[in-house]
């Protein structure tokens, strides 16, 4: 692990200071590499594939570790947009005189070496090593045990396009063993490893910030709400809550807990619970909620704090704004959470006073998204409030320098 | 401190949706307040005084454990200095259109409550509450034991300004005990207290760092470099290369290594070794320095590593540019390092290639100060990579959140 620091670190300076039409070049060779290799992935994956089995995995997780030639193909896709991506490296932003003559500014760089442990998903090695890459930073990465074939095979595909691009191996490197230690040993090697993005559950992402000595950019839960104000357009209220609770079920923006306004929840919530009951979504309310919906069952204090990643939704009636955003400062996520409301005061405190990475007006949480945002990709969506805030793209694996123009001036 | 930490919660909760006129009127306040009790603190510090001397403290602690009234009147203009400085918060950029047809932006917010832990002077306490409270964010301060009965008297000044403003008194809060135990509970109460900011030296920084749950953002050493190119004009390179090392000796932006290209070394060493030996500094160089200045010492590889604080100078000479930056990167300390030359191409490679939070070109490393770059004020010198690099001023005490505005907007 050790040497693998090191060498990362090395190479970590060299593509920090590359030309992004260099670094753009290694993305496309590495896609090449790949559309040659789906055999080859294939025939890897099949190893992983099989001990999985053979291990019990359920038919989720191995759905989640398969390589077939459609997700091979979104590789490289992914591979393509993010050489389309404009390099955030070397921008520089603000400068300008100050008093004593010299100029300010700051010049936007990449973090160095960042380590980056996920479970099982092999499609996460190739989307975080390019990300990396086109910041500008070198990265380690830690895959799931159960899918080290199909890692080293892909890790042999970015090797090959990072040589014919001329560009250090060494800046994407895939620790090679199944032990545990490695992990402990990645995420306190604070000489080498500048910071730490786990991608997984919940509980993976609590040990690794628990033990880790490097800065951790965490994604924790999502409990994320959808407000209905009392000013809301019925319409909208229900295309939207709908749609934030059933578009994706485990997905960490769908929405967990609704929030309706009492003088409207008469008029919103039997219209509402019709669709949900309709999709199978299972309804747990407050008791106000629970006399307005046959068949809800009562929620409770752990529900308000659960994330569900499933046909779930618990649903509270509040008084208005004021309770609505008191909940979900106390029990949210701190990750996204949306209000429904033609109401222009309304809409303006939500915006202010919710703390949470993202905050919405009329619109589905399911769009807190580094695609939707426009960020081109995503390493995660960050429930930190220091760094990152939200979807972390390439920006997020980047922090700001300041830089200082003279002409020889000295301070007095 | 868990009643300390519910509060601060609280009033961060408030503190943060708090118009901008709201807090400078506070601020006002404030100064105010300091300006009409001049003779009470001077009369608590007068307490702390005595009880150092009698505890045996040095005169270098004494005198920074001084209020005196011209130091008073520097903390009061503190505070009307923040009150004129924009306000961070609620800043909305880059919202634009996406097409799906939803808006995206980011809008500046307060990270909530703030944890800061100082040693003996006292004015820190007025000026970290003024930096928190502009930001939007409540404070937790725990400044030295030594000035324990000083900052209680700053405190009430604080506390009645705020009153005064109408804002919450637990907007600032100081630890009362001079107990230990304090510090180990403030810095793990990661429900209550979103980020640390220890202010001191690099024993207590660093034990601060070891223990903390809560992010901490941090200022460890100050290994400054000043790089002489052989292109430097080498009147301005003698100037700034005795700015930066003799205009205060013990900050953190003062050089402590000069590195110099073997071309020029002849030309400018010689010269530039008399200013120095005039001015009492002791000069510790590489062989090839010693052989050019006589009475320099042959300095060793810990030298290269050491923030002296104090008038002395480590010299090497090098190859060139490329000699330069591997040494910067490899010995330095993230802080702040300046080249001198009349060479675009160099300067603009050293812009990019040194990881530095401060890289500059034909100017002093002592200018790396949060008023020289126009923040207004810091709250510290960050050497982290993540956040916020450099001097730390308000924008440093914030975050980005995501807002997103739609008019009934689903993701399909």
């Amino acid at each position: 692990m050790n040497n693998l620091g090191l060498k990362a670190k090395k190479a970590g300076r060299e593509i920090s200071r590359t030309e992004s039409g260099k670094k753009n070049s290694a993305l496309l060779k590495i896609a090449e590499v790949i559309e040659l290799s789906v055999d080859k992935l294939i025939a890897e994956n099949a190893k992983d594939l099989q001990a999985g089995k053979a291990n019990g995995l359920d038919a989720a997780m191995l759905d989640r570790l398969a390589l077939t030639p459609k997700n091979i193909l979104s590789m490289t896709e992914g591979l393509k947009q993010v050489a389309a991506l404009p390099d955030p490296v070397g921008e520089i932003t603000d400068l300008s005189y100050r008093p004593s003559g010299i100029q300010v500014g700051q010049m936007r760089v990449p973090l160095g070496v960042i380590g980056i442990i996920y479970e099982s998903r092999p499609n996460v090695t190739v989307d975080a090593a390019a990300l990396c890459l086109k910041s500008g930073n070198a990265c380690i990465l830690r895959g799931g045990s159960e899918s080290i074939h199909s890692n080293q095979a892909i890790a042999a595909c970015i090797a090959k396009g990072l040589s014919e691009a001329g560009l250090p191996t060494e800046s994407v490197q895939i620790v090679a063993t199944t032990d545990r230690s490695a992990v402990g040993e990645l995420i306190t090697m604070s000489q080498y490893v500048d910071v730490i993005v786990p991608r997984g559950g919940k509980s993976l992402i609590e040990r690794i910030s628990k033990d880790a000595t490097i800065p951790v950019i965490k994604h924790l839960d999502g409990i994320c709400h959808v407000y209905i104000d009392d000013k809301a357009d019925i319409a909208k209220a229900i295309t939207i809550a709908v749609n934030a609770k059933t578009h994706r079920y485990g997905v960490c923006n769908a929405m967990e807990t609704l929030l309706v306004a009492e003088s409207i929840a008469e008029k919103v919530l039997p219209a509402l619970a019709e669709q949900y009951l309709e999709k199978g979504v299972e309804l747990r309310g407050c008791p106000k909620t629970c006399a307005l919906i046959p068949g809800c069952s009562t929620a409770t204090e752990e529900d308000w704090l659960t994330e569900y990643l499933a046909p779930i939704l618990s649903i509270k009636i509040v008084d208005g704004l004021n309770e609505a955003i008191e909940h979900i400062n106390h029990y949210g996520s701190l990750h996204t959470d949306a209000i429904v409301t033609e109401d222009y005061s309304k809409a303006r405190r939500f915006l202010r006073e919710v703390d949470s990475s993202s905050v919405m007006v009329n619109a589905s949480t399911r769009f807190a998204d580094g695609f939707e945002y426009g960020l081109g990709a995503e390493i995660g969506i960050s429930t930190d409030k220091l760094h990152a805030r939200g979807p972390v793209g390439l920006k997020g694996l980047t922090s700001l320098k300041y830089i200082v123009l003279g002409d020889g001036h000295i301070r007095h």
